[in-house]
């Protein structure tokens, strides 16, 4: 692996590339470390797990074969546990912005704000697209997106002793509510602004938010953002609308907007890849796309019989791993070894047998 | 399900039967399960789990998706555990012996000594095959198959009382020959017979073997039977030749076999599927035979990229009991369920949520 830096882009030249580390992205990197492949791994989203992490992190999945029941955060933490012995370097809130061919035959995959990336084979582990933040739609409000307007994650910089107005009313909005009024870096004031009058989450979060409320450390407004203000290029204040049609303007420095995410195939769609349906069309023997070098699985796939479930994706990263290493190594021998005797296998997967 | 019994033979009528009870007949019975239909289960062993119970129940496996480690004994345990709400029957120890096509278009399977089956789908989840006690070859021997030779258990009237020569040297020989030197149905006398002068089994069992040799309890002989002694029909000797080529003549009531097992395709290859390279030509998008309603998964199919995983059998056992239902129930609706979400197939796993 060669880690150049040019200028201001950091350009990572690999055998590997994985885009998606929900489960089918994190057994994809096990099935190339069997391989002796190292991958990097980009997902749009801040930790590793995907729709499992995303949408059903407590909520028992019971379909996977030797896991009579486990939740979305358990089989993550497995999977986890599994390729940690790869060492796969991941690449957290990135999304791919375009896929090229180089001219000496790798893939040129530029990041929209990280790393570029050189890589002999890319593995799309998409699922139902990347998940994005779901977005705040108010005239003029894009504009301070990195400075004063920010998704999920805010730095403590723009929130400290700042006036902030967090979005939302799900966990991840309570949680942000009350982590701004502790702490060295807390706010000088904290609205938790949501278009219902209720809020989801936790019982023991919305004691802890009744609690704060009371104290007068945060404030609960029900609304939606209607306007914005603006002075010198700052943004100053939003105009909420509340259910009883009042209108209310909030001092705000920063805007945290956590209204949870949804899928984008967004991209995937431009890089000229052969879809059907809206899904890539792959080889089933191969899981490789109509380029050579880059390959499918998961959610994001169709072949005959494709059924959407983790179990087939665990399958098709694994024959995707075979083809891909036949493409690095042309000359590599075509004996299938197994975990359970071979020593080759075991010293990659670090085991010293007594 | 119709189950009668005419004259000697019991019929079963099913929708589904596999046969193989390794760890992708028990998946097979998983996905079936989740389709809404029983399985029947034919393997030739005395217990569930294949390979894995056979070949290496107590070797670490590290390869099956969110179990970092495994032993072939919890990968079974686990499957067990999986398959447990969809109430499988099993028939264990039966060989199938032939398998012919009914006038209403079912299959009718038969096996060896068990019952008969007709049914709507048959999977062959059968691996390498169906594996089977290593014979013990001497001439005439066989002919007292059933009354004085057994193979891997012998039951208990054919041994209390009696003159036993178990045959085999590894744990499985050691622990019957602890075994009938006990209880009340302990034999007359125990000769264990094993063509190497030593013996390969845990250093418990090889302790309390040693123990029980010292007290006369049971005797041990390196050699090689090379002839047997019958009296009016009736077994009553084996020659045996020492590696120092003396020969011993060994009174002989019964004769225990127990050289462990190997796999034989066997009938499987008579039943007119296609096959290629002695393995049954699949369909990857349905794992379907050439035969309708015959599907085959796991080590004993072929299909472009087949590689011999038990996690690519996972995956295959699945689009199969789709297939399958979409040929019993050709109405079914085409919408893929979840288990995380769906309450028909929670109510199948008999799962009733808070």
């Amino acid at each position: 692996m060669t880690i150049a830096s040019t200028g201001l882009i950091t350009l990572i030249e690999t055998d590997t590339l994985v885009v998606g580390a929900g489960p089918i992205g994190l057994f994809q990197v096990f099935q190339l470390g069997l391989q002796g492949l190292h991958a990097h791994v980009i997902d749009a989203l801040a930790v590793p797990g995907g729709q499992c992490i995303e949408l059903y992190p407590d909520k028992p999945i019971y379909d996977i074969p030797g896991l009579p029941v486990c939740t979305g955060r358990e089989l993550t933490d497995r999977l986890l546990a599994q390729v940690k012995p790869f060492k796969p370097t991941f690449h957290f809130q990135q999304l791919v912005e375009s896929v090229s061919r180089h001219s000496d035959g790798r893939w040129l995959v530029a990041t929209a704000t990280g790393p570029q990336f050189l890589t002999r084979t890319l593995f799309i582990a998409a699922g139902v697209g990347a998940f994005v933040p779901k977005e705040l739609k108010v005239d003029g409000l894009a504009a301070f997106s990195g400075q004063q307007l920010f998704y999920r994650h805010a730095p403590a910089a723009a929130c400290a002793d700042k006036h902030v107005v967090v979005v939302g009313g799900e966990d991840e909005a309570v949680a942000n509510a009350i982590a701004l009024t502790q702490g060295e870096h807390r706010a000088q004031s904290v609205t938790l602004l949501y278009r219902r009058d209720f809020l989801q989450a936790s019982d023991a979060q919305l004691a802890l938010f009744e609690s704060l409320k009371r104290q007068g450390a945060v404030r609960f407004l029900a609304g939606q953002v209607t306007a914005i203000d603006a002075r010198e290029g700052t943004l100053t204040s939003l105009t909420v609308c509340t259910p009883e049609d009042d209108v209310v303007s909030l001092l705000t420095d920063t805007v945290l907007v956590c209204q949870g995410v949804s899928p984008k195939l967004g991209p995937i769609s431009q890089w000229g890849l052969a879809m059907a349906r809206k899904q890539l069309v792959v080889d089933s023997g191969t899981f490789a796309t109509n380029e050579s070098g880059i390959f499918a699985v998961g959610d994001v796939v169709t072949y005959p019989g494709k059924k959407k479930l983790i179990v087939c994706g665990f399958h098709e990263v694994t024959l995707a791993a075979f083809a891909a290493n036949a493409l690095i190594h042309p000359d590599a021998s075509n004996v299938l070894h197994y975990t359970t005797s071979s020593a080759l296998l075991q010293q990659r997967l670090g085991i010293h047998q007594p």
